[in-house]
């Protein structure tokens, strides 16, 4: 029998990075739980891990930043994409109720996502915490009258009950994008539908956007996400992240690349992957959830 | 005489912000520390500010996202821009030396700046705190052996000793630009030279962006800066925040604009503004600086 693969992310046992593992390379994966997202990286890189999940964009707050600039930084591919319908748990101790709660704590971003029920609910102070898995990891501990948001799977992990579930404001529109990263690109390069490059502009000459897109826009592939960061040592230009639907090996999107290197222009193809789904979190190994 | 005016800023005094305040409305004007972003444009809109500095792009870390969100959200409307030059330096209690150094004090993005200083002093201690002013501050009242990253205008505020300057790791190319906000646009609509607007675009159809660059490109109008955010409540849809150079009142412009709400699009011009120069921070109030 093979050895279970061992997948990296940023994290603590139950944070939603965790979920992205498994959906990401199958539940029966072992999952390495890394303190900075360069750790994780890192792990890929060093064979310490197999692969690794790293977010990179959420629908209400936007692009993870550190992430593009860290999938810039290290030779990794990206191998696979899902989507991860964030869905936040009240969470306490097994016996404490709602009206029993004096505090909840959680990451600054999942308590802004839940503001309504603090609105509702002024008794129960919202309490800054390092991550959200972190938070019941704590809550669990101190046993007392504070609980925690975070996911269902945190609540599993650290035996905690489940107060209310779908707590943000705006249920089923919190969804956040993970890559899968690897060592080494898809095997079957035929497998790839989507694809993601890092465009540099040769220069900062007015209109070269435009005439980059045009290349993808004649050739009818679909763009999907433009997301700029600062060039480095290079005040006011920038690089561009690109998402496409297409494949790396055909010859529409070869031809696009050449294109793009015209004029002085870099192309780095961080990786040609299956687009993903969106996908439920997983409340524990058991199942793999899918939205209907 | 005039009453002078009243800009607001968030942070303590002494921080780089409030040097933008200096540069964007004059040595003159009275400035209003703020505790968070969101309070500088309420001042602005409820009249207790006459406007407003806010940071809203870094060329070593990028744009910050927060003030392109709350651009979008309080009717303000940009009148003016700066780049400041950032140069951190380092600051102690007077008659503390580099060598009596335990630590030093500073917002984390400022301590990762520096991280050569860091490397090469490995017996200081690299201490996070909430702003860079806010730990000359405290630095200021504990009068021990730890020291602070920040401006040299902190060090004239708090009465610190300045150690040493540029102490970032890549001085000259760390700059932060400012837009200046008020209630209303600028009275002389004739005397700006860049524009900001934000594009919706009317659905989320391939091609759409790149029909909205070509609206500029045949006009000859240069765009400096695109920012893709996600769009409230549509998963996977973006809105653009869109630099460009030219003026609102032109001919040309209006006629891009026409275009972009073609097939549903919106635009919203947040400000024209003249383009702003790149100056370096205040050490005092003395003088404006100004970069040769």
């Amino acid at each position: 029998m093979d050895q279970p693969k061992t997948i990296a992310y940023q994290g603590v046992p139950g944070a939603y990075s965790e979920s992205a593992c498994l959906h990401l390379f199958g539940v029966g994966c072992r999952t390495l739980p890394c303190e900075r997202f360069e750790d994780v990286y890192e792990a890929v890189l060093d064979g310490r891990a197999d692969g690794g999940a790293v977010p990179v964009e959420n629908t209400t707050t936007g692009s993870i930043h550190p992430n593009y600039d860290l999938l810039m930084k290290y030779p990794v591919h990206i191998v696979g994409e899902v989507k991860l319908l964030i869905e936040h748990c009240l969470l306490a101790p097994k016996g404490v109720g709602i009206g029993d709660l004096t505090g909840v704590k959680s990451h600054p971003q999942a308590l802004a996502q839940c503001s309504d029920f603090f609105a509702s609910h002024p008794k129960i102070a919202a309490i800054p915490e390092f991550d959200t898995a972190g938070s019941a990891q704590i809550v669990a501990r101190e046993k007392g009258t504070t609980g925690a948001i975070a996911s269902a799977l945190a609540a599993e992990k650290y035996g905690l009950g489940i107060l209310k579930k779908n707590l943000e404001n705006q249920p089923g529109v919190n969804i956040t994008r993970f890559f899968a990263i690897a060592k080494e690109p898809l095997a079957d390069a035929s497998a790839g539908t989507k694809c993601t490059i890092v465009y540099t502009p040769g220069g900062n000459r007015a209109g070269l956007l435009h005439k980059a897109l045009s290349s993808f826009a004649v050739r009818n592939l679909d763009l999907l996400k433009i997301e700029s960061r600062p060039r480095p040592g290079r005040p006011w230009e920038y690089i561009f992240h690109l998402d496409f639907r297409g494949n790396a090996a055909t010859a529409a999107v070869a031809q696009t690349f050449e294109e793009l290197r015209l004029e002085g222009g870099e192309v780095r193809l961080l990786g040609c992957y299956p687009e993903g789904s969106t996908r439920k979190l997983f409340s524990s190994r058991g199942v793999i959830p899918e939205l209907p």
